[in-house]
């Protein structure tokens, strides 16, 4: 077994145990919930990494003292150790622990792991592929707009709420279904996967959408920032992902003056 | 174990391998999808439910010919096959069976299972108790309403999201967290564990929420049909649910007549 998924699994066993007893947490700012449990994690994950990976940096969600400004050159291990903390603290079993291994600016290896219902989606710039608990995904053939299932990252907050509106009704108001969700990590891998045809994220950060990045792009899909340029993990200020969905024509649909 | 229990544990665990093998899904109306799956459960439900209570009704959201106009005198089983089937369907482990057994009008037993995450919650009018995976299970000692979190049941609607921002706004504006979840059975039980301070729910049906009802109820929390009346699990309409919160506090927080 490759040597941080042996790592995740055992995090994974401890974060459980904690969802099923409960978490106590705290506020990091209106809106943003902390878990006791995103510490334990992360330094479960930190203390671990660091032997697996000696002298790389640790960038992690929980503790950004190591961040280095852009992209580190050396080894980076980018950590999310709970992705979807308000989900685990409202006993919604969808959140994620995220790695990401960066190799000269680059990502060279991904895990995103939910060990409640036990998927773990893995890929590695190596082997050029993807893998949803061992079998290998692919992004299907596009499909029409009007066809797809979309996500948007968003809480409760009316202005941003209304500028999505805006910005992507013609794509909204004529698609199957959408929904608001908060966990980037396991969304990205379910439009990876297929599931899931838009993700628009205004919000996501590098912790929480590296890894999915690298198993989105084996996958065949195509990852932007928000501005429609191609996404770089070390670029912030939102993504937009397209699978199963001619990215084009999702692109075209937006409004770029919402009034 | 319970009979019913024996039944939902195997409906959940072809569910389960559903799940990770992907389901086909139709559209019932816009933004209303429907899985194959759906169907499936409904039919092992009805056929073993059948078995276990000769001669009683079954009313399934798939399936509502046995429907009788309010409440059914006899024994009524009312089964939610998939509580959640957009999550089902999106990949987000956030979905359950429900099943509630009514005799007399009212609720007598009710169970709410997440064969992915396997927490199971029960509870019957005999004993008065609710459970959690086997533990009983009490809504917490009431805290301000400005600690709470709080779930809206609603998917991209504009109008009417624009509808619960201006009936809710005090709640809304002062709260920890507010996200929006399309999946009424665990989020009842949520509320009965402490996790979720206030739920309120325009849409949801009689199918969704008469066992997370008694789940609630046993455990000491309060439901409200959406005007504000004491909930009836016989009415639709909608439902305001508190846990944790004084639900007087937030019942007069709402604007009752938005702008």
């Amino acid at each position: 077994m490759n040597k941080i998924t042996s790592t995740l699994k055992k995090a994974g066993r401890l974060l459980k145990k904690q969802y099923f007893k409960g978490s106590g947490f705290t506020e990091k700012e209106q809106y943003h919930l902390l878990s006791e449990s995103d510490m334990e994690i992360h330094y479960f994950l930190k203390k671990h990494l660091e032997i697996l990976f000696p002298g790389a940096a640790i960038s992690s969600e929980e503790d950004q003292s190591e961040d280095t400004t852009g992209k580190s050159r050396g080894n980076r291990i980018i950590i999310d150790p709970i992705d979807g903390t308000t989900n685990f603290i409202m006993g919604k079993p969808y959140f994620t622990i995220s790695v990401a291994v960066e190799t000269g600016g680059e990502i060279t290896e991904a895990h995103v792991y939910n060990p409640l219902s036990d998927e773990y989606y893995y890929a590695d710039k190596k082997s050029g592929r993807s893998y949803y608990n061992n079998k290998v995904i692919n992004v299907p053939s596009p499909t029409a707009m009007e066809d797809s299932i979309v996500v948007i990252g968003v809480s409760y907050k009316p202005e941003k709420i209304n500028l999505y509106f805006k910005t992507w009704s013609r794509l909204l108001d004529s698609c199957r279904k959408c929904l608001f969700w908060v966990t980037p990590a396991q969304t990205i891998c379910n439009v990876a996967r297929g599931n899931i045809g838009v993700f628009i994220d205004m919000g996501c950060s590098t912790y929480g959408q590296s890894a999915g990045a690298l198993i989105l792009k084996n996958a065949g899909g195509r990852m932007f920032n928000y501005d429609g340029t191609l996404y770089d993990h070390g670029t912030t200020g939102g993504i937009f992902i397209s699978g199963g969905v001619d990215d084009k024509e999702v692109l075209q649909s937006r409004n770029s003056s919402p009034a």
